[in-house]
């Protein structure tokens, strides 16, 4: 067997690697979350009104878009990633840096668009792009550096949820590939709003997919989940598949969603779907319940019957 | 001729691209700075201590490390290069995230090198590492996303040199690619005092070449400069070319110096000669002085005769 060290990412997969790298990192007393969560938290001041998010996010020619895809449409997607992790603590962006690297080759025009895109984005949620940098490269690669804001102490974390929660979820899943991940508007109202209400227990942006991203959440809150599979709200690209149970599986393993998942307390949920109706036109569904069978997630049919969940989110390494 | 937006970044070169793309970028009321000096500087509140600085920085295999650099001078370097535009400031590093790109055959062992290069910096100088993201990418990257500190108001900028004021430079200079490229020690400590006790009106760090960063800071000041290239302190790796001019063109134009340029007042700048020896081993060596000749830089050798400066610093893309 090949030595431990000597493994490549490719062998040890994206988690295990990113494992590795955050064990023991140098910290500060300031850090009210570190690595581990959509955000890191910090704190500036005892007295500040608010605590500060720092979120960094790449996305990669032939992992995260093609040459084809529009360089509108790549800034657009750059920053929206970084203000979705915002939206998952209920934090609002307030300033971006912004790294691109390039090949030699590569036009002004295309830099050009991402530029266009990201700031689109930037000015909708009055975001400021304060700096960056440009150097050569192989790969044309967009990392986006935003630092955000949330009150004093109310960052909603991965790791709130409680046993008997129910879990929601915004929007449709599955299916991101033909669009909708270079495209989403990041939800950053409605995480705001859940933060603000104190409805969320919990809170995750779906980006490697439900069944992954409840991974996550649960991990972190150290319950379980039971998820009712019929109850999971389909985007209108996965209905069409042949199945039902396909469609399903499809819907928590696609990734690149950028809805929220989070967990209510059982008796503000029926209140908070009343409260949402008025304020939001995304659907928002209750798709499970925390349990307390730590670390399983329970597939459910509509009979109630326990269907094995294959849990393949995104893997960049395999 | 080939339409403006259809020419490639290697046409265009570094500085014509950046110009080009951070024109016009979304603001915000509470941006100090904005691009164009070393950090950019925002301010969290009407009654906060300190400005915060943000600054981004990539180190790309290829481009500012080889194949062959080891993990761990890589990781150091990609904090180092980060820290040093806060010392530029006059600034103190708090919290970093470190997004990494690499292709899946890549070595957990390298990638661990490279975290412990930059743990151990990071360690050093207290930031906290809070967190980031492993891509897969055809280059090995890593892009470092900083955010520090400086008293409210005191950011030390690349616009404050006045005529008259003497030029003054830390360390040595040229030959940097010998290894002092990836073993250099951001000048924290050096930048802090300076600013502390009001010596530096403008301050830059040396990353493209003395010449090159002396035109961004006259620049921003709307000054010019006179150079006088015999009182450039030559490092021990170009002192060994064979003639002095040529020592002296490699001083100027090498890059990578990671050294700090300012300008102090003419009644202070003694009094600093004297001060500074008592805190610092490094040497600080005064090497020109601002002019009213707005955008010039004159060198002049030991007997005041104008020498042409050949001002080619790192170039990107050509």
């Amino acid at each position: 067997m090949k030595k431990f060290r000597q493994q490549t990412l490719g062998e040890l997969g994206e988690l295990g690697v990113i494992r590795r790298l955050v064990h023991g990192l140098p910290a500060r007393a300031d850090v009210v979350v570190g690595p581990g969560d959509d955000c890191a938290v910090v704190r500036i001041a005892d007295k500040a009104r608010y605590d500060y998010l720092l979120k960094s996010d790449p996305v990669v020619e032939g992992v995260h878009f093609t040459r084809e895809t529009p360089g509108a449409a790549v800034g657009h997607k750059a920053l929206a990633r970084v203000l979705s992790d915002m939206a998952a603590m209920g934090g609002e962006g307030l300033w971006a840096l912004v790294d691109i690297t390039a090949p030699a080759g590569t036009s002004l025009a295309r830099l050009m668009a991402i530029r266009a895109g990201l700031s689109k984005l930037a000015r909708r949620w009055r975001v400021a792009i304060v700096g960056g940098d440009v150097s050569r490269g192989r790969d044309l690669a967009v990392h986006v550096f935003g630092v955000g804001r949330v009150p004093r102490g109310q960052a909603v974390l991965r790791s709130g949820a409680r046993k008997g929660d129910y879990l929601f979820v915004t929007g449709t899943l599955g299916g991101s590939e033909r669009g909708k991940h270079l495209k989403f508007e990041p939800r950053l109202a409605e995480g705001q709003w859940l933060r603000n209400r104190h409805w969320a227990t919990a809170m995750i942006d779906l980006s490697d997919g439900l069944a992954t991203d409840l991974k996550h959440l649960i991990r972190s809150s150290r319950v379980g989940a039971e998820l009712w599979l019929n109850a999971i709200p389909l985007s209108p690209a996965v209905k069409k598949t042949t199945s039902w149970r396909k469609a399903a599986q499809r819907a928590i393993t696609d990734g690149e969603d950028y809805e929220l998942l989070f967990s209510v307390p059982t008796a503000k949920s029926a209140e908070l779907l009343r409260a949402w109706k008025k304020v939001f036109a995304a659907p928002c569904t209750y798709i499970g319940r925390i349990t307390s069978q730590r670390y399983v997630i329970a597939g459910l049919d509509a009979r109630g019957r326990r269907i094995p969940l294959k849990a393949a989110g995104y893997e960049h390494f395999r």
